[in-house]
């Protein structure tokens, strides 16, 4: 088998949200950094399993020997984009028992009763694990801002509680790795109908979306103020063009992947003489 | 290719304990109910995965459409059996999102306040969920037992306690699949060493365990009386004769198979006009 076509340049760079950054400015369509085709996507996503799933294994072992280190996924788009693709065959690669998914739909009443981020704290990931949110605090501020359902003021305190939060994660050992799958809004209108063309997707088909549909430009102004206030140093947003489901994987893996490089993992050195319990063993 | 090799006799009968079951008339080395070789067990295993997972996939649709359905596997073994192994080659096929591993170690000094069974019910899955749990309240048997840390009378009460509550989980919804992976005490020396010749393998030992191996025969002793108590018609125990880690995946998986074919599974039908949502679609 040929080597798989790589990233010419990495998505952590291309993809990251910087100052003055703006949605229109993306096209859904495109493929930034990367110059293969949908087969060689594929290839490059199977190809880099094994790789991730190793780095995964290593951050779990580090935990376990008291390492504080862990990841946090943070997925946010409009419906149909591709979250659970995402989740299920980029995460679904690394070892079910290191990961946690977290997602996060509309609160109950206790946790109305609380501020926006109790709910989310109790799901961060713990030391060792990957956690991955499907939709997150990032709600707050975005159908919250489009109905409404909170002011400018209140928005504004949930932007700097947020940056707060994120920042705390940060101090703690976690490693934030915040995702925007990017549609276009015809995409979605084709993906929704797909949905409706088969029996076997009829559950995932909720009459909100369409509600919520009609919001899109409304959403897209609350995901550029979101970007623009919480696109931080340490936990900076990245915007993956979307409309081709295999580029979002094979950039989301390799946001993971150099997330995980990042933090310079091994095998933990044991702790105890090994020559001395190999003996204890072989006579027991 | 040619068609995978199948269970000649289900492992839900061949497995499943019955009244006056001991562990020592198991062979840990045998493979009950099929005729297949390790090359044949690895093929059945890859070729049932992707109906393990679509079958999950009901389930998980079903939660969402109001079901009650779930799922909880309870894995309980001396250490090395290969629970992990199970955790992440057979769970590992299903998808992520729907599934939930607890790992129940000893107990934090909260949970030691509180009765044995209160830090499990917070981690029983949810409706349409997998719940997977990696020990579980039978160490409150098994250890507790060995090491004389509950009395006879304590340890009738939560024999009792254990079947009040899985008939509990039964009548919620949930079909429990209780395996114990039995490996021989000459397998686990091997592969303690082969974790001790491993340097990637040495966050995974610990000294406790072989304390813990010490304690053989009074923990065959423990699981027996727990299979004589707990095997019950709605959450029977299953024994898994586990030397050989090709068979013990595929008899678990199977396990899985037969309980999530019993559950009657389907994709939910629509409660909505599906002709006049797409229509609406079509128009947004």
């Amino acid at each position: 088998m040929a080597a798989a076509v790589e990233f010419a340049k990495s998505p952590a760079e291309v993809l990251r949200v910087g100052p003055g950054f703006s949605l229109a400015s993306v096209d859904p369509q495109s493929t930034p950094g990367y110059t293969g085709n949908k087969a060689d996507g594929k290839a490059l996503l199977e190809a880099q399993d094994a790789r991730l799933a190793e780095l995964q294994e290593k951050l779990f072992a580090e935990g376990r020997a008291g390492s504080e280190k862990r990841l946090l996924l943070i997925l946010q788009a409009m419906d149909t984009a591709g979250k659970g693709g995402i989740v299920s065959h980029v995460v679904g690669a690394m070892d079910v028992q290191g990961v946690q998914v977290s997602a996060f739909k509309a609160p109950t009443d206790e946790e109305k009763s609380h501020d926006f981020l109790w709910r989310i704290e109790k799901q961060v990931p713990a030391a060792g694990m990957v956690g991955v949110f499907d939709r997150s605090q990032y709600e707050d501020v975005l159908i919250h801002r489009v109905h409404g359902w909170a002011d400018a003021s209140e928005l504004e305190r949930r932007y700097a509680a947020i940056n707060d939060f994120e920042t705390r994660l940060a101090e703690q050992g976690t490693t934030v790795v915040k995702v925007m799958l990017n549609i276009s809004k015809d995409e979605q209108k084709k993906r929704l109908i797909a949905r409706l063309d088969d029996p076997t997707k009829h559950w995932k088909y909720s009459r909100t979306d369409l509600a919520e549909r009609a919001f899109w430009d409304d959403y897209m102004a609350a995901y550029d103020l979101a970007f623009e206030k919480t696109s931080t140093d340490v936990a900076p947003w990245h915007v993956v063009p979307a409309n081709k489901k295999w580029y979002a994987r094979i950039a989301v893996q390799q946001l993971l992947l150099d997330a995980l490089e990042g933090l310079d993992l091994d095998w933990p050195k044991a702790t105890f003489d090994v020559a001395a319990e190999r003996a204890l063993v072989a006579d027991s």
